[in-house]
């Protein structure tokens, strides 16, 4: 079966985010107030073939672990749907 | 009130994602198989203060079109939640 992933990749709570907060000082000159904590990550859509869905989640646990996060600054967050 | 919001941007479909092929192409020889149609975005979250969620909505939306995003190139996926 195929599998539709969402991994977003954002970075952990406390790590510092030079560009959110680019982001977060360029706003109220360019006319939007009331925005705070920006964060800027990555996400990364795929499909994948597995057996099942947890087979697909493990294998995009193990994917993310590995290769596509920095587990020491970063964190996964994992959405596995049936395509 | 203030409003969460995941803005998710991707390069839209049929525009070429270097980035994304580079992972897919990288994923084999790493002992990952049956990964297809990798496409790598941006992730942002954020606060913003609004009178209510339609409110929310439609400033993200601006702020999508104007400064978050290159409209030629890039699709953008919004979620707004109450806080």
């Amino acid at each position: 079966m195929t599998f539709s992933v969402l991994v977003e990749v954002q970075l952990r709570p406390g790590i510092s985010d030079p560009q959110g907060q680019t982001i977060e000082k360029a706003l109220p000159t360019l006319g939007f107030d009331g925005v705070s904590d920006v964060r800027v990550g990555k996400s990364m859509r795929f499909e994948i073939d597995a057996a099942d869905e947890a087979a697909a989640r493990a294998q995009v646990d193990e994917l993310c672990e590995k290769f596509l996060t920095n587990p020491v600054i970063e964190d996964a967050l994992v959405t596995v749907e049936s395509a």
